[in-house]
């Protein structure tokens, strides 16, 4: 952008690229609403007032103009698509800027799939930032794919879209602190640091505080997010697909607190992207939820703006970015309209322009091909070793589980699957390295009569995960998954029922959205025609290799206690 | 500062150097007033709450506590002290950061001036950050000691001290896109970067604001704030020695306003200083004007530390430096006790420690000795070429002037000051480069009725400046001035009748700021004692040097239409 050329049209001088007329302008900054001209030069606003002569002139006729939304906080791995295709679902609801947390894709590819993420987005109307993962591998208790350590940090840094350290998880690590939580928070000193300090309170919040982590996403009460807030955190507000915390945070919301509070959707499937919305739906419930209008769209994009120091956007002014939301209705705000860096990306909800490009598949081998399994070495037999075993419980909807201990079902001295207790097998397959790593378990609540579903998306470590009623069922899934570079599966006997291929690091598709949107359905309607009573399994299932969340999980390396940090054997001891 | 033992401290796992116990802790995140206790490890706050043992405890009784107030916009030059005698004089007012224009002494020293402040600054407990002087020279219509090119402001920004850019006061440059003011914003591209655009609006401010200027001080009315505010810009609401403008922006103040409102001085001398105070003057102004506590003290403190980016003070929380002010009247902040980084700076308005230390006078030769004249060249007498003179009409209490067009009053062929018409001669003698060149002119307003008054403070060039009722006494007064390295003084015929050396750059002593203010009152005395009427003579007289503010001023090069830009005869046409 030529600077001198945008003072020429802000001044009148020269002829703005485009002209948005009658635009009943949100302003964030002063907070008050009129009727005004918009004019833009390039991808920035040049000037707002009246009497701007543009190449082009759009007349808005007195609807809302409000700065483009921000996305405080994504894994938009989560999506399942592609950036390009991420940008397509949330361009036309109005987020024209997210900051992404690409710790999935990482744990596979390391600094090689943040390198794909920022490239992939690079041909999307959406301004994609990235925090980089602080906790690549999240605990020594999985096998992940990559490691990300402090010393990579620099060179990333180099990039203007990296900003800085994603949610550091460990929040204990922190608290203690841990040499190696503490190196990658010295690496990113200085920048924006993300917290995730799910129910910290007290000194050790303040000791998670002390270290210079600026944000929280994961409040879930008022009380929570109030004490947090006191120490000097942003607090994000989230609203993602599992995760739901909107309600619970409003009565937060005041003229004095607003200026610290974002919106984030942390992870949302295609389904509740297409359907429900990403940002805009936050603010819509927000307002809903008696919030002004005005402070909701501030938390939408002049205060994730601030939070990030990205002070070229965030609000309609001169010299910021042309990433603009039109809109009919302040008390329901729809976008009609979307610009983003002054050029129309969406209308009525669609985006404009096709899908994909020819010729545009990722070439990168790093993010491909990444699901390497040694078969001949894949066991699911479990030889019957005691009378009481641990057994993972699913809780519906909650990434947490139980940890149950309950007597194996046995069949010629092996503990097997037995649909009737709703006790299923559950295999996690180490597949970055061929090493044929097996770790196999139980687990309630899964619900499947028959068959099996398998999948490459096991948070975070992201090896294939599969539970099953049969070993013979569970291998078919589990080989389908791995077959076209990742996916997720769902199978009887040695029969394919549904199938999500995932190319990308196992962890997301190359088509359109809509299409991953149909395959996901089709995977949950198989997996609920099996049995399954959950509303989305292969979410559930996705969690349950998550080591750092309570109270029983698996990965490769065997059954994990949370609470313990360690791993577990599968039958308990007396 | 060791991160590993601050959180240590936080958490409760060792003691804390000092505990604060029972303050009422003014929490300007969360907007509440709540009694509690401050942990506070090294130069930082370790912990908020209840519980922290520390090597050393007070007892606050209930007494408030909030941040170190922030001085947003400072030319600490303007109190005629080092930075560590200013730190005396601000830091009793809990003022413990201050961000600085070095404007000043850059147009004397260059860069060499700015790292004088930056080293001098390093023995206060003031935290001294400087923005780069934008407009050294101001224009091309003065002679100055020193220019800073944008070349230079790179190795300067690799000090973390040194934030952005200073207030670009050459808006008219800005707006018509003048390559030189573009080349210094693009030099400080990303940085924040000041403004200083009196009555600007419209396109042209747009245009401002549009190269990404993201702050002004020059607002005097509500109106005028208010269209900067929606542009994007932070307004910095000042009070200095001569231009206040609290009274004026107060209507701005709102819950959804007040974040992007900050306080600033720009210019304390030091009565003002020591007896009205800094920017605990404007906290108590703005709270006896309606302005909510809570949020007079956060336009002190949270809003400039976030403009700045300084996340890490603005507030009481973990993690950010323990600059605190203690207080009895939330209704009359007046600072009991001020730590500076977590030591105690002062007590009762009082510094705590000596005035000075023994041999730490300035060594370094390029801000001393500054003031080189070449007396053989230099001609008092004035032709008298005409029947109609331009004349400088002063504004009292203003930096602006009127244009005046008198007769002259001629003896002997020479136009001559005329008391009894309130007409004097002003000259202004080129003092870097001992050139010779003196541009003579008149004044109205000043009042002397006899001898001169001359200093080497004239903004912002800061050439010898000198107005006197006759030529001997101006010659007097003007050789005394640069006899100690610069000054400021008063003369009759031969006898100096008052004198305040200045010998850093010709505009700083190096004396303590009481003393300083003595030589203040003396010089105002003695000129008041020859007829000036006005408050403060030198202060007047220092800005009718200043080539940028209108109407009529003068500079070594001679007489300036400020609205023409350019150098114009004392004799005008027919």
């Amino acid at each position: 952008m030529d600077l001198s050329h945008l003072i020429a049209v802000a001044r009148g001088g020269e002829p703005a690229d485009l002209v948005l007329r009658n635009a009943r302008l949100v302003d964030v900054l002063s907070s008050d609403i009129r009727t005004t001209d918009i004019a833009i030069a390039g991808t920035a606003v040049a000037g707002v007032g009246r009497g701007y002569r543009g190449r082009e002139t759009v007349d808005l006729k007195g609807r809302y103009v409000c700065p483009g939304f921000i996305d405080a906080h994504v894994h938009l791995e989560s999506s399942l698509v592609c950036p390009r295709e991420f940008a397509r679902a949330v361009v036309p609801r109005g987020v024209t800027t997210v900051v992404a947390d690409p710790h999935e894709i990482t744990n596979v590819a390391g600094a090689a799939g943040i390198r794909f993420l920022l490239r992939d987005a690079a041909r999307a109307p959406l301004q994609l930032f990235v925090n980089v993962p602080s906790c690549v591998p999240a605990t020594r208790l999985a096998t992940s794919g990559a490691a990300l350590t402090a010393a990579e940090f620099e060179p990333l840094f180099s990039d203007p879209r990296v900003l800085g350290l994603g949610e550091v998880m460990d929040f204990r690590g922190v608290v203690a602190g841990d040499s190696r939580v503490l190196a990658a928070i010295a690496a990113a000193r200085g920048r924006p640091l993300d917290g995730h300090a799910p129910g910290l309170g007290g000194r050790e919040l303040n000791a998670y505080v002390a270290a210079g982590i600026g944000s929280d996403h994961e409040c879930t009460s008022a009380e929570e997010a109030r004490e947090k807030l006191r120490l000097g955190m942003t607090i994000f507000i989230r609203e993602g697909s599992a995760a739901r915390n909107l309600s619970a945070l409003l009565p937060l919301v005041t003229p004095q607190t607003e200026r610290r509070l974002c919106f984030c959707t942390d992870d949302r499937q295609p389904a509740d992207l297409l359907e429900e919305g990403s940002i805009d739906f936050l603010v819509r419930r927000a307002i809903a939820g008696g919030v002004p209008p005005l402070a909701a769209i501030r938390m939408a994009t002049l205060n994730p703006a601030e939070h990030y120091r990205l002070s070229d956007r965030g609000a309609v002014a001169p010299g910021r970015r042309a990433d603009l939301v039109v809109f009919g209705d302040l008390g329901d705000v729809r976008p009609e309209l979307v610009y983003s860096g002054g050029v129309l990306a969406a209308r009525d909800e669609t985006p404009v322009g096709p899908a994909r490009e020819e010729g545009t598949a990722e070439p990168d081998t790093r993010v491909r091909g990444t699901v390497r399994v040694d078969w001949s070495r894949t066991e699911f037999r479990i030889p019957a070793n005691g009378s009481r075993m641990r057994v993972i419980g699913i809780v519906p909807d909650q990434i947490n589980t139980g940890s149950l201990v309950l007597p194996p079902s046995v069949v010629d001295g092996f503990a097997v699957a037995d649909p009737e207790r709703d006790l299923l097998k559950i295999a996690v397959i180490e597949r970055h390295r061929a090493s044929g790593r097996t770790a196999l378990g139980f687990v309630k609540g899964m619900g499947l009569k028959e068959g099996a579903i398998a999948g490459t998306v096991a948070h975070d470590h992201h090896n294939l995960i599969v539970i099953g009623a049969d070993d013979a069922s569970m291998e078919t899934a589990a080989r389908a998954a791995a077959a076209s570079g990742g996916g997720q599966t769902v199978a009887v006997g040695d029969r394919v029922l549904a199938m999500l291929p995932l190319p990308i690091a196992g962890l997301m598709s190359e088509e359109p959205i809509e299409r991953v949107r149909e395959g996901v359905r089709s995977l949950a309607g198989a997996a609920r025609s099996l049995g399954s009573p959950l509303r989305d399994p292969f979410m559930t299932m996705s969690f349950l290799g998550l080591e750092v969340v309570p109270a029983l999980k698996i990965t490769d390396l065997g059954l994990v206690d949370v609470e313990a940090h360690a791993i577990i054997p599968l039958f308990a001891e007396k």
